[in-house]
């Protein structure tokens, strides 16, 4: 776009850098910007820096907030014993969505990607050891593929010596699917993993 | 979402308020800027206010450009005889990317909407009619809608009657459409429309 004034443009290339975000998008996303008041830009970059500067990592379970201990750590009803571990911290919202889960977190931040350099050390999981007991049961919550299944292998094997509970969520048909659509991984895992009615 | 954090709140109503980007998205896209580098989030919250303070409208068209005149006007390559009147700043760069129009433009700044109380002295009308002269030729590209239609029609009356060539751009079948999924409107237009071989 020859003519589009450069602080645009660099808007737009800043816009594009977000995952899920094309350039088409970005390009509505700055003209938007530029049609709206001063206050929502103003409104805009205000969040962006005060996201920035408020949010911490909780000294426990790694998860995101304000204090130095997130309200999840923080909340006396929920059931001590049982950590779900998660990828990002981001997932934990996805599992607070569901309203089916008390018990607490712990964020790995990253999956081992030996092809990345990633090794059990850039992980935050020495931190996990002492949040376990003899009847902590450890849900490895990682994402289905290749890393996370490796990194749920590699957690189990560690957590399993020292006499934890450690589970994996279930793999299977989602709700909702058709047999007809489903992948042939999915169905074979549904087929092992299949209970009795 | 009940635990997150007010700040990650805050960003995700503001990324929300874009148009195209739903709840999901806004959410993804500030754990994504949460993940990213200090420097990151300032380069954009920088970028949208540069953007606010930079971008002036071009004293002749309308346009977007940091200086009084849009480089578009100030093209002396440019056939001045030949004004595309758009909606908005951001039609003028759909137009440029095609590469084959080599007129000026004028910005609207909006279209004729009487039930959204928009007349005539809401839009950038009155600069245009010194801008044209008895070899102009206006090409009225306002958006093939009722409020696009309706402002070319009230422009074409009013450029008419000063003895200027108006002009709409082309109805009729996109490029690459199959015409059993073409509507009616469109398929009649092409009808009417359609030119000799």
């Amino acid at each position: 776009m020859g003519f589009v004034p450069d602080s645009i443009n660099r808007l737009i290339e800043q816009f594009a850098k977000f995952p899920g975000i094309g350039r088409k998008t970005a390009r509505r996303m700055a003209f938007h910007l530029l049609n709206a008041s001063d206050e929502t830009a103003v409104q805009l970059a205000q969040a962006i820096l005060d996201m920035k500067t408020k949010i911490k990592f909780c000294d426990i379970c790694g998860g995101i907030t304000e204090q130095e201990t997130c309200e999840i750590c923080l909340d006396s009803k929920r059931n001590r014993n049982l950590i779900c571990v998660v990828e990002e911290a981001a997932d934990i919202y996805t599992f607070e969505r569901t309203n089916s889960f008390h018990g607490l977190y712990h964020v790995l931040g990253g999956v081992l990607s030996p092809l990345d350099g990633i090794g059990p050390d850039d992980l935050n999981i020495d931190s996990l050891l002492p949040r376990i007991n003899h009847d902590s049961e450890i849900i490895v919550a990682t994402n289905p593929s290749v890393e996370g299944e490796t990194t749920a292998l590699y957690l189990a094997k560690l957590l399993n010596s020292r006499g934890v509970i450690v589970t994996r969520l279930a793999r299977g048909l989602p709700v909702g699917s058709d047999l007809e659509y489903t992948d042939d991984a999915t169905l074979i895992r549904a087929i092992e993993g299949r209970t009795s009615l």
